[in-house]
């Protein structure tokens, strides 16, 4: 029997009198104990004082670097994790998307962090706002890591997954967390915990591990904390209705399981792809992870006239189900969680029984395991609503296990009421191959969805199934599934950030941004700047090059030579008619290409490579005879390999009255050496 | 007196017997009566069935339209509004900040709705995401309206901005709103919405009225609702605690005042221009609007050494105030807004004696009206805190009226400390020169704060002042300030929308994003796109143009035609030696001018003019004789004025081995007509 430890402030502890034991899924026998009287003050206290002011101490990117190596840590060591899987209840392939799929969400957000956040610690928010007229006065939304903990109270589902897709925005903003994992699942959670600690990497603080119960954690929080929950309705609204988080402030994210529909579209004929893709997508979500998901579709809406192929073809599937021991590489689907689960699923089932009708029960199936009574096995079971719009359990009540509904629709806007009839759901799915279908459904069930898949003969082969929230997606949903959301890529890191919105001279928004602003003060460089090494580039060093005049000639040379003989750069009558132009102008292109002239330095550098370049406006015309110049203004560093990093310039020309012509940001990448 | 009205359900109602009289706040008598029983269902129907549906048959850009016509409404009839302001209180000056900048407000959410916003019925949330390997399966966030109600509590102190600032984003959403005013002002925000209905512009139900109280308004919400309150903390907890809203997932948005602070800067000396403006900025935030703002500034920070310079030059600023009938020219600060609110002001600030002693009580002060002691008038008053480590009801208890107490920081950590000890503020001032000091404080005091407001000689000419709310930037703060964000831009927008994770297709997506996307479908356009009208031009015309060579003589000539030398361009030995490069290579701009070359049709026609460009991206370098060629795709269109409106285009060239090279967005404006 495993005996689980929490890890509190910086020990490993437990378990003591008060442990619960953790039964085999499959078997029924008792596999770990866990659980002691935690110190939650003192867990606190070592997050706030000891993980968040370390983590704070790193940057964006070093932070991203951590949950990389994390992850690498936890990739090394997942056989330890796979090999206590199947006590879950789950097959290898389920524990693929536990375990290994927690492992590719820390992967993402690693590479998000240095893709879409700044190598600093004070994240950007969007961009300048222009608060006044000579702009001595702008804005800058910018969002700093709070100063609390990020308590995790996670299901029993997926004691990896959930636990790692919460960890990852949490390290990436900068936020030490506490881990509260479910009970019946937490042998799993501790293992994985474990590498994690053993790796040596983390700061110290920045995760603790509490199993067992929350005690009086929740009573401790206050403004700068966050609770993400995953879970159950019921205990969600428990937990949200606690006064101490009401009246304090603290954040509150929950994701709930929630009645999710797959629709399949009007278009659709039992001979099209669709059909069968529909039929393959609804089997397994009912029989992945013994339908146990928070994602599963409860309710199948269909064409009233597909009904009877649709039940066909999917009991025939399920039909095919191969249920057992997980361990056995046969076995499509293994057991729930417990004997507790079972009880649940059941009675729910019978709850809303009235309402349906069986169409597949699953008693053909066999159960191919030593001793099938003692695991938590549980049949698929599938059921017909022929009256959807009169029910009302079969829309509110999940029974979370291997079933689900079938249900008739009349038409596209039915379906989407049938669908929004969950109350709010976490993801709906459109399986149709009429664009139109899904666009109507987007605007109809989108209100009600956090997540919309829409597959077809297009998408399927690479399709990542309707069940799989995908750390680039914002995965939750309202009413019903929470009202919360995660992941989303950097959306979910701003749950644990703090949004401030600042005002101030363009001077001190540069300091605060650690980038150069319009308007802020620029330092002549020691030398040009494509001379200089990365490091040796200061933020803020610019350049003004020499004046060149644009000629009449220049403009029909570049005109012949490029093949861009656009009337307004040729003809002087069509072009004063143009309402854009007083009459022949310059190329657009000709002016970059002139800029680039003026102020790139020639010989070998630092500067490599013009790489792109960002928001490229023409805010005035050139005429032939104006004379143009270039300020050019070292804007942002960013590292990128070992050996350059990305240096972003903005870029304005003028003409000879000193009207900015043009404007952009020029990207380079800029060589650590000379 | 003044019979006011509620507009429900498309009629105006009321007063009935059970309405309450509203009494001016500088001579005390009745001014108007108000309050009816309402039936808050048929006025939620109303906003569903009718208003709902009305405002998201509409686009993004209608519904700014919309915004801007109804600003404009309000504006020529403002005067009615400044007539009714004294009534309240203020001065012509306080009004202006209600009036006037609620009608601001407006004309940004209409301006930036426009800019910032799709001209369709689906928002755009961020870019694409590629979620698979071959791009058959994207994903892409948007946004679409709730489908249910905004309830709009608002406070009793900017009775029109207040119900503006939350009307301009609803209504850009496409959500109907029902609006609550605060009794005691309740004239105001009626003459207000009676010029909004008057106008004809808005949709039959898009905003209904409801004064009085909020009866069971509440506990017929569901997960499509919004409350948006604005008010006290008290107020706030029990509307929040409502089971119903809990249970049922209403977004609940608080706005509450809290205990700002102001920070004078460790590096500012008495004689510089920040302790002026610090001056400056504390005595107008404390009169201003009698100190009756939710952002004012109620304790003020200041370095140890300054503490007595402060109190001096602020008292002598305070001594200046003239206080009396706002309908005076002469009058400065008017009265609170009624005699409930000035016994409160008194409650509060003696529940905070102890911990300070004051400094400056207003005692010379005369109140110039004709019967100073039937209306409100409040003295301001100024106090000291010497231990504010210590104390602890100066950084709970706001008195709301014109009063602040100033404290004393040793150094930058404990001035952040003892300005986070608010727990949490709608904004924080630092008043300094410093840049670093300004960083090192959206670091520390950033996540406690929801705006950061930072002036100093460079921007005070044109800063907004610490106490404006500005439609650009968000508004709210966390904890005591109520954890809600308002305004902001798009930001406030969102929170009437519901952020929905589509998954699909590039055709999917195309088709619901209303844009093109890599992978979509495309059409050959009936001629070159360029001759195509605004109208003529569909999403995905596409075409694919001839390939050029480029040569090493073109590189050469393009080099000493344009100055841009560049070693990569012209020494083989040292390009080679470029980890970019192969050897030489063609410069950027030389592609993209080639490509213009390619794609552009001389002739004149409906697209006008290239007026800038998004997103290059340099892939692969083009060796002297690869070939190129050009993809170019209509990608999104927008009508921005009259006669033409904005087409961006997908570009992508290609060499000879069909490897992409370079990609961008090109922006072009197309005229309506031939």
């Amino acid at each position: 029997m495993l005996e689980l430890q929490s890890y509190a402030a910086g020990r490993w502890v437990g378990p003591d009198a008060g442990a619960r034991v953790m039964r085999s899924a499959i078997t029924g026998e008792p596999v770990a104990r866990g659980g002691a009287a935690l110190d939650f003050a003192a867990m606190i206290g070592h997050a706030t004082r000891v993980g968040g002011p370390a983590l704070r101490a790193m940057d964006f990117h070093q932070r991203a670097r951590l949950i990389k190596a994390l992850a690498q840590a936890l990739d090394a060591r997942k056989e330890e994790l796979y090999a206590l899987n199947p006590l879950t209840g789950a097959t290898r392939a389920d524990g693929w998307i536990d375990i290994d799929g927690g492992i590719g969400t820390m992967f993402v957000f690693a590479s998000k962090g240095r893709r879409e956040m700044v190598e600093g610690q004070i994240h950007l928010d969007g961009g300048l706002e222009q608060l006044s007229r000579k702009g001595t006065f702008l804005g800058q939304h910018v969002a700093v890591p709070l100063q609390g903990v990020a308590v995790q109270i996670n299901a029993f589902n997926f004691p990896v997954w959930g636990m790692l897709e919460k960890l990852a925005p949490a390290l990436l903003a900068g936020v030490p967390s506490i881990v509260k994992p479910a009970t019946a699942t937490a042998y799993l959670a501790e293992a994985a915990v474990r590498i994690l600690v053993d790796s040596g990497l983390l700061p110290e603080g920045a995760v603790q591990l509490a199993i067992g119960g929350t005690g009086d954690l929740l009573d401790r929080l206050g403004p700068q904390d966050v609770v993400s929950f995953t879970g159950s309705a019921d205990t969600a609204f428990a937990l949200r209705s606690n006064p101490t988080l009401l009246r304090r402030g603290t954040r509150f994210i929950a994701e709930q399981d929630s009645l999710n529909a797959s629709i399949l579209g009007p278009d659709v004929t039992p001979d099209a792809p669709e059909f069968d893709l529909f039929v393959k997508e609804a089997a397994r979500e009912m029989t992945t992870k013994a339908g146990q998901k928070c994602t599963a579709i409860r309710r199948m809406i269909v064409p009233a006239r597909l009904m009877d192929p649709v039940a066909e073809a999917l009991s025939a599937r399920l039909a095919q189900t191969r249920i057992g021991d997980p361990r056995l590489e046969t076995t499509r689907m293994g057991a729930l969680v417990g004997l507790d689960q079972k009880a649940d699923v059941e009675a729910r089932l019978a709850a809303f029984a009235e309402e349906v009708t069986p169409v597949f029960t699953g008693d053909t199936l066999t159960i191919e395991a030593d001793h099938p009574g003692a695991g938590a096995f549980q049949k698929p079971s599938l059921y017909r609503c022929t009256d959807p719009d009169s029910a009302t359990r079969v829309h509110e009540i999940e029974a979370f296990g291997p079933s689900a509904t079938l249900m008739p629709y009349r038409d596209l806007p039915h379906a989407a009421r049938l669908a929004n009839r969950g109350g709010g759901s976490l993801v709906v799915s459109v399986i149709t191959h009429d664009p139109a279908v899904a666009r109507s459904l987007v605007q109809e069930a989108g209100p009600w969805h956090g997540r919309i898949y829409v597959n077809d003969r297009d998408a399927m082969a690479e399709a990542t199934g309707h069940g799989s929230p995908l750390p680039h997606m914002t995965h939750g949903g309202p009413g019903r599934a929470g009202g919360g959301e995660e992941l989303g890529g950097i959306r979910g890191v701003m749950h644990y950030m703090q949004r401030v919105a600042v005002q101030g001279s363009p001077r001190m928004l540069a300091a605060i941004t650690g980038q150069w602003v319009p308007g802020a003060p620029t330092v002549p460089p020691p030398t040009h700047p494509f001379q200089l090494t990365f490091d040796e580039i200061a933020i803020g060093h610019s350049i003004v090059t020499e004046a060149r005049e644009v000629t009449l000639a220049d403009i029909e040379h570049f005109a012949h030579f490029t093949g861009d003989t656009f009337y307004a750069h040729m003809d002087e009558a069509a072009a004063a008619a143009n309402p854009f132009f007083p009459g022949r102008v310059a190329h657009g292109y000709l002016l970059l290409s002139f800029a680039a002239g003026l102020f790139v330095q020639p010989d070998p550098g630092p500067v490599l490579a013009n790489t792109g370049l960002n928001g490229l406006s023409f805010r005035k015309p050139v005429s032939p005879g104006d004379r143009v110049h270039v300020r050019l203004t070292a804007k942002r560093k960013t590292r990128r390999t070992d050996s350059y990093g990305e240096v972003r310039w903005g870029v304005t020309l003028y003409n000879q009255d000193d009207d900015p012509v043009a404007d952009y940001e020029l990207l380079t990448m800029v060589s650590y050496s000379r």
